[in-house]
């Protein structure tokens, strides 16, 4: 059985939602989990859970929290015995296979890199999000926010770790790997995705060349790479839509009284276009690139995210897919990505 | 009373929107318009409609066209009577005081750019799009693509621009100017929102710091700066999900019986929401910093996003939008955005 360390006191409803997810992990899947903050804080909230002694849940004390106002530097340098480090401490010495936090990003990817450290061959990790598609398999993004300024061959590696993930994860069989850009002919695109074009293509995957942000939600593609900032940027624009989708659409259906009959009837749909859309359904983002695993929630995390995340934390620890980019990135080391080194 | 020059044939829907619009438009509002490309083509079309006679329409003539499929930089050298080219040339004389066209995108900012010139001052133009806010107010973002590696100065120009844009089109008081980045603090971003940030501040408009791509919809800030790859990602990012939205809810939708009464009667609601996330209500998008007047429409535009676009480009005329921006630049020219010359 996997065991995934949870950091209990990171996210916006930390530790109720970390505390329940964990529950409901442990109760759904086939997974040890071990909560990690402050010992009184989380034996008070398992509390409130009935049967939850009969669980493979443990908690692990760690007297200090970093928030998500401070800055993620300064806070990794001082506080020594934080929940987000005690965890990322017991995935480095083996006594978990995967960390799970919803705290502060900044903190939670310095964090992992220093302690956990980074797979050989990979320059710097890369935080992978999953995006609803028309076809129904999600689509990974990466880089989504670790690298705001990045080389064409950390892009390259983006696509190598993106496209092992969407492989392991959501079982695609070859996945299409294509390069966020503002048109599909080669030319087009700034001075980074020209670079990182020829680089692309010498990787023995399937790189369909660029792709537009329309294409994000289509599913043209399974894996789709970019600098970071791009990456949060269509991320984040996302997210917004769709909360002020949802608020315009409320707004229309309560204006009159017909239109409110037709609503309630019609809810359940409502239900199920808001669950394929929720980003809680995707369990989080993992950081591509350091050893063991780091699954990073939203901050707003509910427990349903938290519980995705832990499953997903241990999908990718079965899947063992830190070894597999460590194999494939060292396999083409002597060939392209070296060789993008030398210029 | 103004008069617009419209490239009847650039669209996907040629000639028909273009046609349709203008007869539209010329009814709703006090401006007249020409139709530019083949004669014998749109005189056929306009017979399609009773009372056009009756309308301070007219058609002049050009025998060629640029396709979307066409290289932008090619076409526009080797067409010299195409119909955006012709439609252009009206407006630097003066016939015209502005230009539409629903065209290939490239070929138009280069036509525009050549025959019309560039407002002193300007290092290069940009394009400018509304985004539906929650606040009610649409925000402007400022490049969404004519510029995919941007310097610092040319951020600053697009703030500059963006802002009397707002000013004038959407009678903003005193917008409140934001710079696209990953987070809020001055410290967040890439190398370029970095650089730009002093040079943003030194400028005499209301800059109110980096905003998120979540704020974008939320109606935070009146005009967003950023450069035209990541504006042109987030255009397209958001496009591409406003239409899965409306495809997954629709599906959703008609599931069940129960659901599907319920969307019958909550159908205004829908319509209503459509509207407000439409953008063939905004218009187009203006190229700023051009002479004169050029309104660029996606190419899928309809009638109605036709007539918007002639719309925008008489309000943009009248506010003597190219005037201010020339003004206010050099007003400027001799304090902050020169310096950033001397860099």
């Amino acid at each position: 059985m996997l065991t995934i360390a949870v950091d209990a006191m990171g996210g916006d409803h930390a530790p109720k939602s970390e505390v329940e997810g964990a529950i409901r992990a442990a109760r759904a899947y086939n997974v040890r989990v071990i909560l990690v903050g402050k010992e009184d804080v989380l034996r008070r909230e398992l509390a409130q859970h009935d049967g939850h002694r009969s669980l493979p849940i443990e908690v692990h004390h760690a007297s200090e929290r970093i928030t998500m106002e401070e800055s993620a530097a300064k806070a990794v340098r001082t506080k020594r015995d934080s929940s987000i480090r005690v965890a990322s401490r017991l995935v480095r010495e083996g006594v978990a296979q995967g960390l799970v936090s919803a705290g502060n990003t900044g903190a939670v990817m310095a964090t992992s890199k220093m302690v956990q450290g980074m797979i050989p061959g990979v320059d710097r990790p890369a935080l992978a999000s999953a995006f609803p598609t028309l076809k129904g398999k999600p689509a990974v993004m990466v880089d989504v926010g670790a690298n705001v300024d990045c080389s064409p061959r950390m892009l390259a590696q983006f696509a190598v770790m993106g496209e092992i993930y969407s492989r392991v994860i959501f079982r695609t069989e070859s996945p299409a790997v294509g390069l966020l850009s503002i048109g599909e002919e080669e030319s087009k695109g700034n001075e980074l995705t020209r670079a990182a074009t020829p680089l692309l293509k010498s990787l023995p995957i399937r790189f369909v060349g660029n792709v537009e942000g329309r294409d994000v939600y289509t599913g043209a593609v399974d894996v789709i790479v970019c600098d970071g900032f791009i990456g949060n940027v269509a991320l984040k624009v996302s997210e917004g839509l769709v909360d002020v989708i949802k608020h315009m659409l409320q707004e229309s259906l309560e204006a009159t009284i017909t239109r409110k009959v037709g609503y309630i009837l019609s809810r359940a749909g409502f239900a199920d276009f808001r669950k394929r859309v929720d980003y809680s359904e995707y369990g989080g983002a993992p950081l591509l690139g350091v050893r063991g695993v780091c699954i990073i929630c939203h901050g707003r995390s509910n427990a349903n995210a938290i519980k995705n995340a832990i499953r997903v934390a241990s999908e990718y620890a079965g899947g063992e897919i830190d070894c597999r980019i460590q194999e494939e990135l060292a396999q083409w080391s002597g060939t392209s990505v070296a060789a993008a080194r030398a210029d």
